[in-house]
């Protein structure tokens, strides 16, 4: 006897949760396609020499590669010839390069499947879950337009999910660099530096951040430093406030031109962001969100639960500059978003604020005795014609367990049928999720639960 | 430069066909919910102790296995620690085990993942496929009753996926046993044995099998054979058919109890699938359908293609006895059936069977000049609203280039904002699969294109 159990790592749901999962999923996509994005799917595995053109060591480490038995067999030198994604980005650029003649630019494109890594075992930590990007693919060029679509996305995604206010905030990685230009830190990776010890100052304060920053490692004037603590503090409180700090900063001195482009281009995408009927509430200017530097070059997104900012940014992304460098000689600049559902998920699970489970199973018809099954089968197929989703009891048992089955489950509706109601042509529903019961004609049936499912979800 | 491109054997689709495939995906859950089937999905990657206890050496030669980097480097002996699924029995098995204790039986769950098999490479033969499976999995018994939902679903499934006419065939291993038995061929292997002899009466005709089997390796009686012939090829034309047939069976001299048994079994199927409203020229008794014979041990089923037989079956299964005795001592009974999509989609279009799709863009908001785009974000703010999935043109260009790209795309509706159209509070719209042209109010605009889309879909 082996014992079932699945990989550490992994998050396997049982079929109330799955549902709830379920849901998100359809939202996502449903909003992803109302925005125009297309659906791509990629294989898992992909050629290793593929798939790790772009990876470095670290990635490296953590990807899953993939062997048939027979290529176990005669394993010899280097790495196994395929490997599964560890990220959507990759796949979509090999997707494109290899896709490109077939497909019409600027290319919109959704895609939500598992990813996989190798990471180090921890609570909340997974190696396989789902990621739902988007991304805008420009050939040799992409206007920063669409900069301002992915924010009406990502309002129209989470708007629907309901999982409490939240905010998405943005960033411009030009802005930043012009800024830090000005301020003397000019090389690329002693920015990456002094932003990695700006993120500390929640953690360690502003006096030990400017003590770093001053002292020997760093060696940047007091000034400077006490002008970039102000700067990574900025946080617009309306669309006015934003566009009001943006002509701040372009007219403050002397400014450089990644300064005023990177002022610019976010100047447009917060306006567009407003014509496409964002309310300002749900959109800020953050100017310490940085993101991937070697990556990203211009708009950078991070969105965060108002009420709870310790899950962190819920859907991130960026512009970059040019998507598959690796596979084509084409210029693809592009710029697209991320959700990591399955972390969401797990840790909105962990906060209490996924609501209970409504089954996707509508109406139970139950069974009182064996005869009368014919009865319930046709019963349930003119529901199923009518659209609702309905299990049938296939074996007759005491009524008071099948309605127990039914509250655990989750279904709301319960459909009896006794002789009475049989010789009749009537049958009896109770509403569980309203705790009420009425008998109507069996030819009503259908039109009726549509009527009570329209109503509003309040408890009686 | 690395070329981009897949690993062999995976169907990577471009958008036009990924929409199609998620269209199907899409109608088979939906008709899976509306059974009362429950959604599961199992995480790729199972371990490979509990992934291999069942499978023999011809499995075992197909499966994936999946490393990290640190497991590879330090590989040693036996078998890698996880491998890829590579169906969804198996992790059902598992999961039916796992969590034994918190899932309600009969236990309804729906599954739609893809699953993985080193298959060897040939045109039509795929590594990686989406099965969607579903299965009612009891404790302890499982009424034979069960097995007459799954013909329903398959019905309702194939009825809405709109790909011609099909017929469900069915016929039960008992009786085919119980049969088997009379004619003096008891044993299991043989009962295989022959009936892998009679699979070739298509190809090699009746006097071929004829004289193998009454030959030197059977040594059968010849009016056995001739019997065992007659059986096999019986394919009842109705329902009335299906019933005296097995009456016939049930009553011709001597019978065995198995075959008793798997008679009573099929006929109280076949009513009762009558009962759920199955038309009866959508199934059929087919008594040479036998599928895997050393796991199903009652109903079975096949579905073929009316017109396109050399399909060969599209949907499968059976009643089996126990579902995870490798995992449990509980015995756990059950029916399902699976649908090879990927396989199956990839034929359709090969038979040319798929109609041309239509975009999951239905409209397209053109742009004539820059200074437009506020307007025409917030014309399309409003479509979405109203529950359009509508895309926007965020770079102005020539209106013949915009209408082009709608047209290639499969997007039906064109919105059109010219200054006049924007004074007025306006907007034209071609209809592209119409072939029509109309102006209304921008208020009206949703309702209008509502009106539109319930028109029955015929071009002008």
């Amino acid at each position: 006897m082996i014992k079932p159990r699945t990989p550490a790592g992994v998050l396997e749901l049982l079929p109330p949760d799955q549902i709830a999962f379920q849901r998100m999923l359809d939202v996502i996509r449903r909003n992803f396609e109302r925005f125009g994005f297309l659906p791509v799917e990629t294989p898992v595995m992909e050629l290793s020499d593929v798939l790790l053109t772009k990876s470095g060591g670290e990635t490296e480490r953590q990807v899953y590669f993939v062997q048939s038995t027979g290529a176990l067999e005669k394993a010899g030198e280097g790495l196994p010839e395929m490997a599964l994604r560890f990220d959507l980005t990759v796949p979509l650029a090999r997707y494109v390069a290899e896709h490109e003649h077939e497909l019409a630019f600027p290319f919109r494109r959704y895609q939500m499947q598992r990813v996989y890594r190798g990471e180090r075992q921890q609570r909340g930590r997974f190696r396989e879950f789902y990621q739902c990007d988007i991304d805008v693919i420009g050939k040799d060029a992409l206007s920063v337009r669409f900069d301002a679509e992915l924010p009406a996305v990502i309002h129209a995604v989470f708007s629907e999910l309901d999982i409490g206010a939240f905010t998405i905030q943005l960033n411009n990685r030009k802005l930043m660099r012009g800024f830090f230009e000005q301020q003397g830190v000019a090389d690329p990776s002693l920015q990456a530096m002094v932003l990695r010890e700006v993120d500390k100052l929640d953690k360690r304060g502003a006096d030990y951040v400017r003590e770093t920053l001053t002292g020997e490692g760093f060696g940047l004037a007091a000034d400077a430093v006490d002008r970039i603590l102000r700067f990574v503090e900025i946080r617009s409180t309306s669309h006015a406030d934003a566009i009001a700090t943006l002509d701040r900063l372009a007219n403050d001195g002397e400014v450089n031109d990644a300064l005023v482009a990177g002022v610019a281009e976010l100047r447009e995408v917060l306006e567009l962001v407003r014509a496409m009927g964002v309310p300002e509430s749900a959109y800020a200017l953050n100017l310490s969100i940085a993101r991937g530097l070697d990556y990203y070059t211009g708009t950078v997104y991070e969105t965060t639960l108002d009420d709870y900012p310790q899950i962190g940014s819920i859907c991130s992304g960026g512009r970059y500059e040019d998507l598959a460098s690796h596979y084509t000689k084409s210029k693809l600049p592009g710029v697209g978003i991320s959700i990591g559902l399955t972390r969401l998920f797990w840790q909105l699970r962990e906060a209490g604020l996924l609501g209970a489970a409504e089954s996707t199973v509508q109406v139970l018809v139950t069974q009182m005795e064996a005869a009368h099954l014919p009865h319930c089968l046709s019963v349930a197929a003119e529901l199923r014609q009518a659209g609702f989703n309905t299990e049938v009891v296939m074996e007759a048992s005491k009524l008071a367990k099948q309605f127990r089955y039914a509250d655990r489950a989750g279904i709301r509706f319960v459909v009896v049928l006794g002789d009475d109601e049989i010789a009749a042509n009537k049958v009896t529903v109770k509403d569980l999720r309203r705790e009420d019961q009425f008998q109507v004609d069996r030819a009503e049936l259908a039109s009726t639960l549509r009527v009570e499912l329209a109503q509003p979800a309040v408890r009686a």
